[in-house]
């Protein structure tokens, strides 16, 4: 194994880590709880739910893996803040886009060659990809992680 | 660049990027606001703030980087939960702590080799990381971005 390939496996691992802990947070919630404020005036459980799909979503986009599997979820919980629109998908659907989507994203993250994570993400030009190669499919992995465990945190409160 | 220098940069670009949030969080809260709990009935502002940087004091071992700067704080902020000692060190202190302390890892991170972050860190044996070299000092990096984000969640709900 090479640092790079070394490398690669640590910021999956972390993002995998990252998930797992998340999915079981959303498995022990019940509805009711989901539909509670992390804290008082903030997000509920339920928009984090949606705002964890949506930006999950957003990284087959940047990762040039395919579509959206949800681009009706984008308007709501990426767009707008919480307690801005009347009516959300059920929670019972969302868990439900949540489990497909972690396991489609598993799929696709599992058969990408370490060089390939190097490669430039669809938001960066080529111009400034050759300037800035740290802007890349890798770095991708990273910011999402570090924006899933910034939710976590938030979500566990929900205990 | 190499692919592996590359990988070293992202990953202390992220903690970089992560521990200015922190800070500009805590530089913006007011001692008032430190002193609330982040949600009804969990941990205060003051508590995260030395449960930082006691985490963070550990990763100077770990990183075979010399000693703790605030051992001091170790029992208070990581072995005990919130709101069971009588006396907490004033918020001011603490803030000087914090500051002093990203200075010194910011020194100390800025003068490792890219090879070197390879290296194993402290707390996994010769024989385990011959078969995990993941297990090395990049990893530490990794593992507490994840824990400093996971805390800016929560922190940020003291705004």
């Amino acid at each position: 194994m090479t640092t790079t390939d070394i490398s690669v496996k640590m910021i999956l691992d972390r993002w995998n880590a990252s998930i797992k802990n998340v999915d079981a947070l959303f498995n022990l919630f019940s509805d009711e709880q989901l539909q509670k404020e992390i804290a008082p005036g903030k997000n509920r459980g339920v928009y984090l739910l949606g705002h964890l799909i949506a930006v999950h979503d957003d990284m087959l986009i940047l990762l040039n893996m395919g579509e959206k599997l949800y681009p009706q979820l984008n308007e709501t919980f990426l767009k707008m803040p919480d307690k801005t629109t009347a009516t959300l998908p059920s929670i019972a659907e969302l868990k439900n886009f949540w489990t497909k989507q972690c396991e489609v994203l598993a799929q696709k993250f599992a058969v990408v060659k370490t060089e390939e994570w190097f490669e430039k993400h669809t938001a960066v030009s080529n111009e400034d990809f050759a300037k800035e190669p740290h802007r890349n499919k890798l770095n991708i992995i990273i910011t999402r992680t570090s924006h899933l465990q910034y939710h976590a945190g938030q979500l566990v409160l929900l205990k």
